[in-house]
C-alpha cells in the first residue's frame, strides 16, 4: 500500500535547528507568541538564534510582520503573524449516516463546510468518491487548485490503525475493514492523508476550539449510533498501543440494567447495546407499538421508523416514556463513566453526539450517576458538560490532526518544500 | 506547611543550556549514551555543545571517563560513565501491613533493603518515626552521613495529592489524611521528599526494572488488601487531574457477582469489596466455619484468623473451595480489567500484590475474562503477566520517582549544589 502519511522520511535524529524551528513555529501558529521577544523568553533560546529562525520563516513567507506592538519598556517590537492562508487543509468527517467535508486554513479555521446525509453501509468507494468530489468543489469555490491542500484528515465511525490509516474490523462499516483510505485520496491529491477514529477527531476539535482548550486531561464521549470516547492526555490525543483506546461501547454494564441483551460484538450487557442509538430506536418502536407513548406512536405512523433523536424530541415535549428512557440511558452512561472517572481522573468530561442534544435531563442523569459512584477526590474538580461545537467539531478536529502532523519535526522539510512552491508560483 | 518538594524555584523559563544539560544527563544516567559521539548523534546537538556540557559534568564529578571504547572507524572514543555513587536516595514503601525501607544509589540500584511488619493503623507518627530510624540505620551501615541523601521517596497505600505529598482521605489509613509526611522527614533530613500512592510507586518500579522496561503504555494492577492500578503513558506515570488516577477498587462489577455487598466507600458492588484481600479473608473464615474447606478450617483453628494468602496457599494444595474462590476472584478482576483494556488499550497488564502469588489459576482466570470481554483489536498484542519484582518493586519505584524529579529541569541547580558539596568535602 502506498504510505501517504510521512512525506519526508525523518531519517536519523533531527538536527538541533529543526527542533528549535518546530518549537518556535508551534508558539507562533497557536498565538502563544507574537514577537521575537516572546519567542526568546518562552523558548530559552538566545535572541540571536530566535532572530535567525524568524528571518528564515519571514523569508519563506510562513509568517509576516505586522507593524509595531506595545512596548515593554524599550523599542516597540514588530509583531509576527502566522500566515494561516499560506496553505489549506481538507477535512472529512464521516458518521454512520452523515458526511461532513470542509476546507480550513493552516490555523484550522473552517472556511467552507458542506454537510449531507450519507451512509457508511454503501461501502468505501462511493463514499470516498463523494468526499473527493466535495473537496474538489469546495476548493473550486475559492479558486484554489488541488495542490494548495497541504494535507487531508478524515474521521470514520470505527476503529482505525492510525499509523497506516486502515480501518480495523469496524462493526458498523461493512466492507471498510483494511480498505486503504489514504491510497484512495492519493489518486486525486498529492498531499499526505491522516485517518482516525471519529471520536478522536471530535476530541481533538474540542481541544482546539471547544471546552477542552487549555485542559490537560479530558474525555470526549460521543453518544450516537455507537458510543465511544476520545482521550486527551496533557493536551494530546491518547490512542493506546493498537490505536483503539476509548472504545467504551462494549464495556459491560450492571446486570440489573439488562445484561441479557446481546450486543453485535457477541457479548452480553454492553453499554452500546443498552444505551446506543440503535438500541434506543428499537426500544422506541416497541414502546410506540405497545401503547406506552402516544407521541412516539404518532411519529411512527407518520414516518414508518423511529430513531433515538425522536425519543429526545418527545422527552423535550413532555412524553413520560421518553423522559424516563432518557433518564435511564443517562444513568447507564454515568454508571460506566463513573468507573472511567475513577481510573482516568479527568478534570472534564464532554458529552457529544446526537443524543447529547436530548436536553438537560440526559446530562443531569449522567452527572447524578457519576457523582454517586465515583470517588470524592476524583470528582472534586470534575466538570461534565455538553459539547458546544455542534457539527463543526468533527471537521475542525480532522483539520487539527493534520496540522499537528504537518508542523512536527518529521514533516518540517515537507512544509518548507510547500512554502518554496508558493514562492515559485508567485515569481 | 513546609514545601519540601522543589528545593530550587525554577523561576522563569529555563535557559537553553539547562534543557540541553538535563537531556544529555538523562541519556547518560539511563545508559542510552556512553560517549560524546552517542550524545551528539542522539541529541542533535553540535559536538562543541556536547563537549562543553560533558566537560562541565566531568568537572563536577557527575560522570567520569573510563578509557577508550570500541572504534566506529576513527579514533577510539573515551567512554563516559554516570557516577551513581555520587549520592544516595532513601526509599520507603508502606503497605497496609508492611514497611520496606531501602537505600539506593543515583541509578536506583538498591544497596540495602530492610523489610518488616508494620501497620498503617498505628497512625503516621510511629510509622514515620520507624522509617526515619531505619533510614538512619541503613545509612550508618554504609558509613554515610544523613546529608548524603539527595532525596527521599515514599509510597503509601492510599490516595495522595502528589504535588503537596499529602494523603487525601485514605480509606485504610485512619489518622493519615492531610498529614504532612514531607515535613516529618524534614525534621531529620534536609533533602526533598516525594510521596506517592503505593501503586504508582510499584508501576514506576516495574517500568524501571521489571516487565514495563521499554513499554510505552501499561497498567500495573495491585491485588492486595486493596485493589488499585498504576498507569504508565509513554513511559511516565499518569496521575490524573487530582493525582488519584488508577483507583479501580471502587468500580462497580457485575451485579450477578454480588452487587449487594456494601463497600467501605459506601457504595454497593465495588470490585474491592468482592475481590480485595479483606473481603477474601472474610469469605475464607465463613467457608472454614461452614465446613466448606477442611484445610482452611484447620488453619483457622491453628491461627484464629485467616487471610487471602491462606486461600492462595490452600488452592495450591488442591483445596476445592479455595481453587474455586481464586478462579472467581480472577474472573471479577478480569471483568473489570476488560473494560479498562477497551478504554486504555495498553500493551501490557502487570499483576502484582499479595494475591498475585496465588499461582497460575488466578492469572489464567484474569486472562480468560479479559480475552472474552475485551475487543479483539485491544487484545491483539496484549500481555497479562505477573510482576517478577517481588518485594523490591516498591522501594525501587520510590527511588526512581525521586530520581525522575531530581534530574529534571527545575532541580538541576540543586543537583549542581550537591555535587559542589561533594567536591568541597573531598578538598
Amino acid at each position: 500500500m502506498r504510505q501517504a502519511r510521512t512525506p519526508v522520511d525523518p531519517g536519523s535524529e533531527p538536527a538541533e535547528e529543526t527542533l528549535h524551528l518546530v518549537s518556535l513555529l508551534a508558539r507562533l501558529r497557536t498565538d502563544q507568541a507574537s514577537s521575537r521577544a516572546d519567542l526568546a523568553r518562552q523558548s530559552g533560546l538566545s535572541r540571536a538564534t530566535v532572530s535567525q529562525h524568524v528571518d528564515f520563516l519571514l523569508h519563506k513567507e510562513m509568517i509576516t510582520e505586522t507593524g509595531p506592538g506595545e512596548s515593554r519598556g524599550g523599542r516597540r517590537p514588530r509583531l509576527l503573524r502566522f500566515r494561516g492562508e499560506a496553505g489549506y487543509v481538507g477535512a472529512v468527517d464521516l458518521g454512520a449516516t452523515s458526511l461532513d467535508v470542509a476546507i480550513t486554513d493552516l490555523r484550522g479555521r473552517v472556511l467552507r463546510h458542506h454537510a449531507e446525509e450519507a451512509t457508511v453501509l454503501r461501502g468505501p468507494a462511493p463514499v470516498l468518491e463523494r468526499a473527493v468530489a466535495l473537496l474538489g468543489s469546495l476548493l473550486a469555490q475559492f479558486d484554489l487548485t488541488r495542490d494548495r491542500l497541504w494535507g487531508i484528515g478524515m474521521g470514520v465511525p470505527g476503529p482505525v490503525e492510525y499509523r497506516t490509516g486502515l480501518p480495523v474490523a469496524p462493526p458498523i462499516m461493512p466492507g471498510w475493514s483494511g480498505y486503504p483510505i489514504p491510497e484512495y485520496f492519493a489518486r486525486s491529491f498529492a498531499c499526505p492523508v491522516f485517518v482516525d477514529n471519529d471520536v478522536n477527531i471530535l476530541a481533538r476539535g474540542e481541544a482546539a476550539a471547544g471546552l477542552g482548550a487549555g485542559v490537560d486531561n479530558f474525555l470526549f464521549v460521543k453518544v450516537g449510533t455507537g458510543i465511544g470516547a476520545g482521550i486527551v492526555v496533557h493536551g494530546h490525543i491518547y490512542r493506546g498501543s493498537q490505536g483503539c483506546a476509548g472504545d467504551i461501547g462494549h464495556i459491560a454494564v450492571d446486570a440489573a440494567s439488562g445484561a441479557n441483551v446481546i450486543c453485535r460484538c457477541g457479548n452480553v450487557g454492553c453499554l452500546e447495546a443498552l444505551a446506543g442509538g440503535a438500541a434506543l430506536a428499537q426500544l422506541a418502536e416497541a414502546a410506540a407499538r405497545g401503547g406506552q407513548s402516544a407521541l412516539l406512536a404518532a411519529r411512527l405512523a407518520e414516518r414508518g421508523t423511529l430513531t433515538a433523536a425522536d425519543i429526545a424530541e418527545m422527552a423535550n415535549k413532555g412524553d413520560a416514556w421518553s423522559t424516563e428512557r432518557i433518564r435511564s440511558t443517562g444513568h447507564l452512561l454515568g454508571h460506566t463513566l463513573a468507573g472511567l472517572v475513577n481510573f482516568f481522573n479527568p478534570s472534564l468530561v464532554v458529552i457529544g453526539g446526537g443524543l447529547a442534544n436530548a436536553g438537560d435531563s440526559l446530562l443531569a442523569a449522567i452527572r447524578e450517576a457519576v457523582y454517586r459512584r465515583s470517588l470524592p477526590l476524583a470528582t472534586r474538580a470534575l466538570r461534565i458538560e455538553r459539547s458546544p461545537l455542534g457539527g463543526h467539531g468533527g471537521v475542525a478536529g480532522a483539520a487539527h490532526v493534520v496540522l499537528d502532523e504537518l508542523f512536527s519535526v518529521g514533516n518540517l522539510a515537507y512544509v518548507v518544500q510547500l512554502l518554496d512552491r508558493n514562492l515559485s508560483v508567485q515569481a
